[in-house]
């Protein structure tokens, strides 16, 4: 059986990060994606992770210490847009679009702030990095999001990165489907 | 790096091919597919392919016999419209959408028996059985079939069929794409 959404997202990662990698959640949530990517980094890697609620921020620290993984994740009370590395230095990003499961539904992420941030991500993103992004878009705001990340995903230049869809098309009610972005080579210079 | 469209096509067909399987090559054209397939089935599975151009059953039975892969395929100089199978009967399907690569470009496959031939396919498939369609659609007659497909296996009913489109968004001029279809059980009757 194909996958759900939600386990094709992390086989992506779990094919791309090694022990030592240098990994972001843009979108700390519950902590669930923190967690599984502190398991992937190992105890040489690091998380970086981001939230603008500090309940996000609560869940996830007592998850990692529960998995006695709390050595391995920074937690960060900032929106991702306002997140900054240096270029080339990260291995791989993750973005929940959507609001934070069993909280206030009117705090989402927007189109406007979430491409600034994928924008930000593509710059720190090492040749051979991915940027995961989960669209759930059964939500009102969800739907103009989900427009303005495809339409900008897809004027990524080629063959510099390589955009996949990874979509089931056919459940009703707007299921999350995959973007997913990998950074193949620097732009070519003539 | 994520895999060549025709590659990530095989992988899906790879994981749910067992030896003693009995599958389909619905438009044979230079027959890579159908050795592929051949490989997959074993000594006791069966390949079954179509094509309504000769030139693709003598490629196609010439590369079968290099590999002695020749007892493991039976081929048919017909259109896959026309196929017939026994109810639950076959364990995948593939379609190449298009033309027969290096000849007559103005065959190719049409959006009205296309979709004929994916409704067969899906009355010969197991539970648990699996279609793929490799969509190339850089011709004119494909961006009709295209569309017309597309809109067909998004209204297949869920979750008797799980639909997944895997698609590379930012290539120009229209790289193919893979349509896959599971059948994960059989319509519930109240």
């Amino acid at each position: 059986m194909f996958p759900r959404i939600t386990d094709y997202a992390h086989q992506l990662l779990e094919q791309r990060i090694q022990p030592g990698a240098h990994v972001i959640d843009a979108t700390m949530g519950n902590g669930h994606d923190t967690v599984f990517l502190a398991q992937q980094v190992g105890e040489t890697g690091k998380v970086y992770s981001f939230d603008i609620q500090q309940q996000a921020l609560d869940s996830t620290r007592q998850l990692l210490v529960k998995r006695h993984l709390e050595q391995r994740a920074r937690l960060f009370l900032q929106s991702h847009a306002m997140m900054d590395f240096p270029a080339e230095s990260i291995d791989a990003v993750v973005f929940n679009l959507g609001y934070l499961p069993r909280s206030d539904k009117t705090i989402t992420t927007q189109a406007e702030t979430t491409i600034e941030s994928i924008k930000r991500a593509l710059r720190f993103l090492k040749v051979g990095g991915l940027i995961v992004v989960v669209v759930y878009w059964g939500h009102e705001q969800g739907k103009i999001e989900k427009q303005a990340v495809e339409q900008f995903v897809e004027g990524l230049p080629f063959p510099e990165f390589m955009v996949l869809r990874y979509q089931y098309m056919n459940p009703l009610n707007q299921p999350p489907f995959v973007l997913a972005i990998e950074r193949r080579r620097r732009p070519t210079v003539d």
